[in-house]
């Protein structure tokens, strides 16, 4: 199925001297607490890397045994360690989303069905899509690329016996009190977590799962020794700390009020958001989009192309929220060339 | 196949207070160097990273075109892309030796012929074993926990139309001149290296595949996206630098000075190794090996139990080469409690 590049991603389109809307890492390094933690580690690398500490730092965090939890190279390592230990007679993906989930399906050899959420409903999870014979369901909260929070209770109606509920919240660090996360566990329910985008951190590669126990054992069992780094390891550690967990809600309160000023600004210049965006980026549609996105590279902003999501087509760009100041010129750029 | 524990490591056998001969890294930290190149990338950890400095870096080094170069996290890595992009109708692995290569083939499915070298003709490699019709063949030089170097021309009268020969050379950067080596290139041959032992970066995950392009491509094809860190890529472009590759060699050359006299020490004890060490570690047999390992373990040592690796019992134990002082130390304790 070669109808989408489902391994695209918005680092790609990033260049020199571009202003990056197209990446959805929010801090441009992480910050000097962490560097310094990250720093103090360099002095242990010679040994080989371990991840209890990790793993009983994230159970402490959301409250559950450390059985069910497994820290891994950022969420993308969970993707493929879920399409290589399970063995789904009907995988499904709720589309528009991010595209690693299907890839890693495919690459495993599993057919995959696209669920398609509909724009003029706004994305709105609608769990009566899901055929009821699903065994593995892939959905992300809050969605990448729409950025819609799907309630817990939609979720929840999609779990049931004999099937896994996959909810990627790699984003859900980013919504104010973490609204809507199946963190704290329930029957049949994975959730994938990142590190990477609240704190910095794409390049090192932290992330972990929360599921039954089971499942934390059939996808440790398929998970390449030593995957985690060290250094990913004490970062996971960090970012567990109370203090961390406030600092990252004032970044999500902060981003929250960026996403606003955003909207509002998009709406002035005549391109209102799909849906209600509850993450750290909107996404939008434009008449003539990739002629749009080409001009606002020409006036040095990258925005990252919709048409490699399913569901989605060359009019839907994916916008980053950033600071005011940047969101001001992107959106006199916008103005200019749409 | 339960018979030994592949997944067995000395990182395992390691214990507070203990004096670490079961590990196989040999520097405490990473040089001052390289930790400096590595503190000064912390701050561009927010972006993704990209390997394509460090395969360039490789090529360079190797001689070959970066289409040939695959940079990993890890060996480890490299084993698990092996097994999940090939289809091999009969795999082979030559044993004694690191167990991943047999963990990761079996956790995808394939059966495995063990070929076993004889300890009484100091494990040497019997072309002669391999059976015809194997299709991929796995290797180690030199071969962990044998030490022996196995001559080039030995491995490459392996190779042949139709089979992939997979050398794992991740302790050859430990060998003076690199001799022996395959990563010059050959048809059909498979050459694996780390970063690890050689610069302290164990808890880094950091190594490369050098292949023949079009199976660099599969192994790429079923990597988890974005799975070698920032962190990885900057260390792999510093190690290949001229500056570091003399360093390995100075390094290479008092590891082998320092591997002789704890060979003269052993034998001194009456504990002759087996086989032609050639790695920084080495492999001896003892009368009632368990009880040997346990006291010293109670003299404050740690050493690699053999009896995880195919062909070898309780009695085989690994030895890994420290400096002088610490192998007086060790030879003491065996002294005493054999």
């Amino acid at each position: 199925m070669p109808d989408y590049d489902l391994h695209h991603h918005g680092d790609r389109e990033v260049g020199p001297g571009l202003v990056d809307l197209a990446v959805n890492v929010r801090l441009p390094r992480p910050p000097a607490w962490l560097r310094q933690v990250l720093a103090s580690a360099l002095d242990s690398l010679a040994a080989y890397p371990s991840t209890v500490d990790a793993e009983c730092a994230v159970a402490a965090r959301h409250g559950r045994p450390p059985s069910e939890v497994l820290v891994t190279a950022g969420a993308a390592e969970a993707f493929t360690l879920l399409a290589s230990a399970l063995r789904p007679r009907h995988a499904v993906v709720v589309h528009p989303q991010f595209t690693e989930p299907e890839a890693a399906l495919r690459a495993a050899g599993h057919a995959v069905t696209r669920v398609l959420l509909s724009e003029a409903d706004g994305f709105v999870l609608d769990p009566s899509l899901v055929p009821l014979d699903a065994d593995l369901v892939f959905v992300g909260n809050p969605t990448n690329p729409t950025s819609v929070l799907h309630p817990a209770a939609s979720l929840l109606s999609l779990a049931r016996p004999g099937r896994l509920l996959v909810v990627d919240e790699a984003f859900l660090d980013a919504v104010p009190g973490e609204g809507e996360s199946l963190a704290a566990g329930a029957p049949g329910v994975v959730v994938l977590r990142s590190l990477t985008k609240t704190w910095g951190l794409a390049g090192l590669r932290a992330g972990y799962v929360l599921a039954p126990a089971d499942v934390v054992e059939r996808l440790r069992a398929v998970q390449v020794p030593w995957s985690v780094s060290t250094l990913a390891g004490v970062a996971t550690v960090a970012c567990c700390r109370p203090s961390a967990l406030e600092e990252a809600e004032k970044l999500a309160i902060a981003a929250e009020s960026d996403r606003e000023y955003l909207v509002s600004g998009l709406a002035e210049v005549g391109v209102p958001v799909l849906g209600d965006p509850r993450g750290p980026f909107v996404l939008v549609r434009v008449p003539d989009g990739a002629s749009v996105r080409a001009r606002l590279r020409e006036a040095g902003f990258a925005v990252r192309r919709g048409d490699t999501f399913p569901g989605l087509g060359p009019d839907h760009l994916r916008l980053a929220v950033r600071d005011r100041a940047t969101t001001d010129a992107f959106l006199a750029a916008l103005r200019e060339v749409s």
